[in-house]
Order: structure tokens, then C-alpha cells, then sequence
């Protein structure tokens, strides 16, 4: 009587504020019990999940689980913006070659084996399914989650190359993943597969891929400009910042691009120019927002995984789920171990053999592979519902066991762990420095190489783009002077003392 | 096909998006333009959204209004918990009284004038309207604006105690309006008023109006818990600052108390536990991620007031529309003069005459009148059509008119204006050292004044909270003592030649 709002209208955000404050106290009971030492959060919040999701079928008939829709539209989209915008820009493009080697050549033969093992053990084994259905099932199986992997990654400080390498792969696989499965999808509506099917596949893959980019780019500058422009009114930079990267990714959507590599390339590339727009405070919350968001639906996601196991619709087939575990573990390491030793021939700083162990051993499974399952069409792929339970067991597995494991593995191996330390100021003028003088002697040479187009792409943002767009990015080299400049000589004799330890 | 996602599961996210970016254009437009030194941005964005109402009207059949749900779950409280957060939370309890006296007589005494006036019209006029429905229309249109004083406020800078009590009153008369208009909504249904039912909207005010306090206060305690818990799991932090209040919003809504005064109070009262709670990054993150959440919700309210002009069910009535336009402008100055004089007798520091005269003219009317007018029973109040075009009337002339002339009113006038500079250490010191010396001198002639409670609560804050449950509010003095120990020679030397200038 004495209120507009009923409980009716109010009971779907209380509903939520009520789990989003579970999975608070939750962090807080983690993290101040011992158990959070040893197993990943990832894997306690799946738990929690089972624990909540048993609670709940049997107090309410309830069909709870992660609906795709949910996941693809809001749930992923401020991860893979938090995880671009984190992404150590230089080390990320040091290792492209190497990420995309993974990502791309590594993805398609991972499936080609899985489907494989799987054609011959049901081949053998009483039900017969077609092998486009289980090319399809490996493919969405195959699709390492950028999710798992930092929030495994992020509590063992490995070293960076390390790093780099799993979670840059884990984030362009999926592309490749989710691209493969649609294609693969509309093969398996059609009867006969021609060879011309297979080449639009590819092409289509290049397509999307590339649209993502390039829309990821146009955001950028769009960003660029916004932030540019209202540096008087800093109240919404945050906002664009999120917005932005957030439109980019429902633009690539909707027009069928890759959304992920959209908002990837929109989060790493916008990076310079909101250091350079951004006052500190904006940068601060910008930064600790994403991280706060990403963080919190990285949580959302593993609850209802753990939700999802209670769902009504599984139909458990033991030997199928047993077989398709021991095919992604065991794959992942035949295919990394040759392409790591491809890799090293091109690389300075080799890929080291404990760190292809935990390459391989580091291939978590998650809510990508989930949304994609639940999108198959039952129509047209009978063993929908076995498959949905096989990779629920999958991600349950990989999560669960190897991420708790890796990190006694990651001591086990001594593999090179990395301190977070604040880089110095030294460190950065002579990484600087270095840079141009490698840019310098591929220029003497006349060979094009990364450092050479590095150059370029700075030059062309402090020539082209900042008189003409009035974009400032900010080069690390000219705040390093503008930070000298603001010094004074005693902070300067400060710092020299602490740098070299007088 | 080469995507899960397709137009129609975007469309809503990107047309939300969409709408945001307008906002966001529009304001830097603004801000680069010279308009907006001379006209609010609040008025701006409803002209904006007039003709963008105008433009959708002529091209789609579309009835666009700002729907009273959206406003009331998911508009209005992040503007509330910015406006508490951000009170000047000694310059407020030091003007409780003179605050509660405009928020609660003030706006009684509004609401009988008014209703009068128009019952006095509308029997000369044709059409007769029962004298209950023009007092709950008279009670909706009594609400002054907390969006948009603080809209127009924040751009004037007027000296605080001028600041405090308008926007104060803003804040408090909402929950007086609201109580008021559903208990009036309800006597609208009863053929036969008695007097109980009077006394009854009497205690269910006092009832509404605690209970919000009450929760509020135990949503300060859960948020100064989590936080202190998480002290160690930073990332979650900005998201408990948002999210309990906002559950103690909606819990108070549920229980039917007023979930503006108890999202106000949690803000308020929080603060002192988030500062000391919170590290500086966090801090900054959840201080501007609120002014930017806010501003965006703002924003979106007056673009919605804009479109809906053009709604379908308008019906004008010009001469209770300019009755009503007039009655609200003018009763407000014979309301606060009186009230004032009464408060100055009480007052060490008077409002001064031409102070008066800003508050009387700074009764800017907003979402909230039109959320209510809104939520009107078509079946009880005949003329809702009408009310509701008479609203957006009353809106837009106090956004537009009044918001537009109050800065000239301001320089005219010469009234002090605040200067934004931070506080000096030694004010701060000067200022705790009087609150002391106050509360000493209230100790002992043995009277329990203001300085005394003030005492008192921070003693309790310390010495009851602090150790059982493991809480500690900064008190601004610890925190100087701790800045000062802090310091070293060099940097306090420095601090006392710029402060004293020498």
C-alpha cells in the first residue's frame, strides 16, 4: 500500500543482487580459509555451484543452467575486454607467431585427433554416431577457455613467455573454434559434403577473423576520439571505455564477425590511448572497474557451470565422457610438443620443454565449449543431450583436476615463475632504446621485421592520426621524458639510489 | 551462419548502446560548444530528447515515456547513492533541522497551498475535479528534484550552506512526497474519509521513513563487515560498494519502506568505512565509477522526460497547466521565507535573504513527479491524462526556465559562491580541535547537543565496533595523526610553506 514497487516487480534484481552477494561471501570465506591456498577459485566456485544446484532441484523442480545467450551477450564480453586490455601489449605481439601457431594450426589438429579417437571407440561401442557430429563435438571441445586459463594462470605467476603463450592462444582459439563450429554446423545439415563446402569454410574463417579486426580497429579510433574529446568532462570517460569496446563487440556480432577478436583488438589496441586521454583517476577506475567486472562474471560463469550439472536434460554415458577426457588431455600434448619444436627454429628465446609441459597440461576447458553445446540444434544432432554431459564432465575434469594440480606441477618441473615487480625506469629507457636500435639495423639491413613495423605503426599514430584527428597516444619514450622533466633532482638521486642499490 | 548470435538477440544490448553513445556525443557537443556555458546540461538533454521524440513520432509509430519501474528500479538509485555518498556529511548533520523543517513542513504546507489554489480554479472553471485528486496531484508535484538541483547546483557552486539545505531538502522531501502520495493514493479509493485514516498516513509516514533509516544503518553494517573481510581480495570491493546498497534499496521497497531514504542513508553513513576500509585505487574506483553511473542514469532521465513529450496520451489543458506552473513557482517562496525565519531563530550562522530566495527558486521538479504521475490509477483519477501532460508542463518550465536563469539569478543577486580548493591540514586540524573543545564545553554545563552525539557515535564507531566486529572508520583525526607520522622533516616543512604561503 505505502510503496509503488511490489515485490512482484522487485524479485528479479533482488534475486540477483542476492547471488552476486553468495559468490562475495563466498571470495571472502576462500580467501580467508586455507582451502583458497590450494585449489583455484574456479574450481571451489563450481562447487559451490554442485552444492547450490543439488540444493535447489531437490527443494524446487527448477531447470537451471548457463543459457548461451546469456553467456555470449553479457558475460563474455567484459572478460575478453579485461583480458585485451591487460594483455602485455609487447610480449603479445613478441609471440604472435608463435600464438597463432597454437591457435590456429594447433586447434585444427587437436580436433582432427579428437574426432578421430572418438569415430573409432563408438565405432567399436554400441551406438553409431556420424562423424560430422562428433567433428563437430571435438571442434566446440577443442576450445581452450581464456576464462579457466587466467584464473588458473593468474594465482601461480608463471613466467611471462609462458604466460603469453597459453592465454594469447586460449583467447584466438576460440575464434577459430567458434568459426569452425559454425561452419561445421551447416555442414551437418547437408547431405553431401563437397569440396567447395570445405573452402568456404576456410574462407569464411579468414573473413571473420580479419572483420574482426578491422571493426575492433574502427572502435579504437573511435575511442581514441571520444576519450580525445572529452578530457573536459571526465565523468564519462569511463563509460566510453566500457561502452565502446562493449558496442564493438555486439557491432561484429551482428554483422557476423568475430565479436571476441573484435573486443580483443579493441581492448589491446585503445590501450596507449586512454593512458594518453585518461586523467590517473579515470585510468584507475576504468582499469579496476574492468577488472572488477570481469572479475565478478568470471564468477557468474562457474556457478552456473557447477549449476549446470543438475540440469534435467543430461544423459550420462560413461565410457563416452572416459574417452573423450583421456582424448583432450593426451591430444593437447601431441600436438603442442611438434609445433613447440616448429616454433623454436624461428624463435631467439626458445620455448623450454617444462614449458611445453604446462603448455599442455594448462589447455582448460570452460563456459566457451558449454555455450557452444547447448547451441547445437537436436534436430540435426541426435546425441545432443550425451554431449552436453561429456562436456560438462570435461570441464569439471580439467578444471577440478588439472587446475589444482598445476600448480605442485609448476614447482615440480621448476618451471621459471615470475615476480611482480614494478619495471624500472632504467629497464624500460634501455627496453626502448633497444627497440630503436633494432629498428635501426633492420633499416640498414632493409629487412622488414616486427621492430621495424612497430615503428611505424608509432610513427603513423604521432604523424598521421594526432594533427589531423587530434589523437595523442602516448609513446612509452616521450612519458618517460615528460616523467624525468617533472623530477626534481633530489627525487631524480632518489631513485638512482634505490635503482642500483647504493 | 557463421555466427550463434543474430540480429534480433542483439538488438536490445545494441539500441541500449546506441542510445548511450548519443548521450555521450551530446555531452561532449556540448561541452566543446559555447551553449553550454549559458544554458544546464540537464535542459539540453531534454531538448535533445524532444527532438528526437519529435523525429521518432513523425517516422515510426512509436510511444516512447519513461517507464515508472525503470525509473524507480534502476534509474534512481544510483543517482540516490551518488547524492548520499557525495553529502557533506558535517555540513548535513550540522543543518538536520533547517533541512528536515523545509523537507517535511515545507513541502505539507506546499502541497495544502497548492491543492488549494487549483481547487479554487478548477470550481470556476468548467470542469470540477474532486479536491482528493487535486491534493495527490499537488503532492507529486510538491516532489523537488534531487536529479536536477544537483544537475543545475553542481554547475553554480554556491556557497555549501546554501547547497546543503536545497539539495538536503531534495533528498528528504522525495520520501515525504512518496509517503504521502501512497497513503493519499489509497484515501482516493475510500468513499468516506474519517480521521483515522488521516492519523494512519501520520504513523505510516513515521513508519516509512525509520524503517529506511534502519535498514539503511544495517546495510552500513554488512558493507563495513564486507569490506573490512575483503581487504585482501581488493577486486570485489567497487562491487560490494555498489551492490549493498542497492540491495538495502530493494530490500526496503519489498518491506514497503522508503527505499530512497534508506539507499541515501547507507551512503552517507558507509563512507567513513569504505575510507578506511578501501585502498586509495579503490577508493578512487568506486567514488568516480558512482559519479559516472550516476551521471549516465541522470542523463538518461531528462533525455526520457524529452521524449516524453511526444507520448501518445497527452491531453493539454492550458489554464491548469499555467495555474499549476504558477502555483508551484510561487507558493515556494511564502512556504521557505516564513520556515526560514523560523530556522534563523535557531541558527548560530542565519540563511540570509537573498540565500531564501535561491532555495524558494531552486525547486526544480523532475523524474519524480512524472514516475508518480505515472504510476496514477486511471479508474480512481479521471483526469491522469491531463495530470501527466501538466507534469511534463511543470518539468520542463522549472529544467528549462528556472535552471537556465538561476546562474544569472545567482551573480545578480551576489550570492557567496564556494570555491572549489582542498581543504588545508591545518583547517582540518582547526576543525576537529573545535569539535572537541564544543563537545567538551557541551560536557560540561551538561547539555547533549550536536558536538556531544557526534562525539559519542565516533567513540561507539572506535571502542564498540572496532574490536568485536572487527570494523574501523577512519575519524579524520587518526588518519591526520597517521598523514603527520607519515611525513618526514622535509615534506612537513614544505606543507607549512605552502599553507602558510610564505
Amino acid at each position: 500500500m505505502f510503496s509503488h514497487l511490489a515485490w512482484h516487480d522487485v524479485d528479479t534484481p533482488l534475486i540477483i543482487c542476492c547471488w552476486l552477494t553468495c559468490i562475495i561471501l563466498a571470495k571472502i570465506i576462500f580467501h580467508k580459509s586455507r582451502i583458497g591456498h590450494y585449489i583455484p577459485e574456479s574450481s571451489l566456485l563450481i562447487t559451490l555451484g554442485l552444492i547450490a544446484g543439488y540444493i535447489l532441484d531437490h527443494l524446487f523442480v527448477w531447470d537451471i543452467y548457463l543459457h548461451p545467450d546469456l553467456f555470449f551477450l553479457y558475460l563474455l564480453p567484459p572478460i575478453a575486454l579485461e583480458a585485451g586490455y591487460m594483455l602485455p601489449f609487447r610480449m603479445f605481439f613478441k609471440n604472435i607467431g608463435t600464438i597463432l601457431l597454437y591457435a590456429v594450426v594447433g586447434t585444427c589438429l587437436n580436433i582432427l585427433f579428437i574426432s578421430g579417437i572418438l569415430y573409432l571407440f563408438s565405432s567399436f561401442y554400441q551406438q553409431s554416431i556420424p562423424y560430422i557430429d562428433l567433428l563437430l563435438f571435438s571442434t566446440l571441445i577443442s576450445a581452450v577457455d581464456p576464462v579457466a586459463v587466467l584464473s588458473v594462470f593468474e594465482e601461480i605467476h608463471v613466467n611471462q613467455l609462458l604466460y603469453i603463450n597459453v592465454f594469447g592462444e586460449s583467447l584466438l582459439n576460440d575464434a577459430v573454434v567458434i568459426v569452425l563450429y559454425h561452419s561445421l554446423a551447416h555442414m551437418a545439415t547437408i547431405e553431401q559434403i563437397e569440396s567447395y563446402h570445405i573452402n568456404d569454410a576456410i574462407l569464411s574463417f579468414a573473413t571473420v577473423a580479419t572483420g574482426g579486426v578491422i571493426i575492433g580497429l574502427l572502435f579504437v579510433i573511435f575511442t581514441a576520439f571520444s576519450t580525445k574529446l572529452s578530457v573536459k568532462i571526465p565523468v564519462v570517460q569511463p563509460l566510453i571505455s566500457l561502452l565502446l569496446p562493449y558496442c564493438c563487440y555486439l557491432t561484429c556480432e551482428s554483422v557476423h564477425m568475430s565479436g571476441i577478436i573484435g573486443i580483443v583488438t579493441c581492448g589491446l589496441m585503445m590501450k596507449p590511448y586512454l593512458d594518453g586521454n585518461l586523467s590517473d583517476k579515470m585510468k584507475t577506475t576504468t582499469k579496476y572497474f574492468m577488472k572488477t567486472l570481469s572479475n565478478t562474471c568470471e564468477a557468474i560463469v562457474f556457478l552456473f557451470l557447477g549449476l549446470s550439472v543438475f540440469s534435467k536434460s543430461h544423459i550420462w554415458d560413461f565410457v563416452f565422457a572416459t574417452v573423450t577426457v583421456v582424448a583432450c588431455v593426451t591430444v593437447r600434448f601431441f600436438v603442442v610438443i611438434p609445433l613447440t619444436s616448429i616454433a623454436n627454429r624461428f624463435r631467439v628465446k626458445r620455448i623450454a620443454l617444462v614449458d611445453q609441459a604446462i603448455i599442455s597440461y594448462g589447455g582448460l576447458r570452460g563456459a566457451i565449449c558449454y555455450g557452444l553445446v547447448q547451441t547445437l540444434d537436436q534436430d540435426v544432432i541426435l546425441a545432443k543431450d550425451m554431449m552436453i554431459t561429456t562436456t560438462v564432465v570435461v570441464i569439471v575434469f580439467t578444471v577440478f583436476i588439472q587446475g589444482s594440480t598445476i600448480k605442485p606441477l609448476v614447482r615440480l618441473l621448476r618451471v621459471k615463475t615470475e615476480e611482480d615487480k614494478p619495471q624500472l625506469i632504467s629497464t624500460q629507457v634501455l627496453n626502448n632504446f633497444a627497440d630503436d636500435v633494432m629498428a635501426g639495423i633492420e633499416a640498414v639491413i632493409g629487412r622488414k621485421g616486427g621492430n621495424y613495423y612497430r615503428r611505424r605503426l608509432s610513427a603513423f599514430n604521432h604523424n598521421v592520426l594526432e594533427p589531423n584527428l587530434m589523437l595523442k597516444p602516448t609513446s612509452r619514450g616521450s612519458r618517460l621524458v615528460e616523467k624525468v622533466c617533472e623530477m626534481n633532482n633530489e627525487e631524480i638521486r632518489r631513485n638512482l639510489l634505490q635503482e642500483y642499490q647504493v
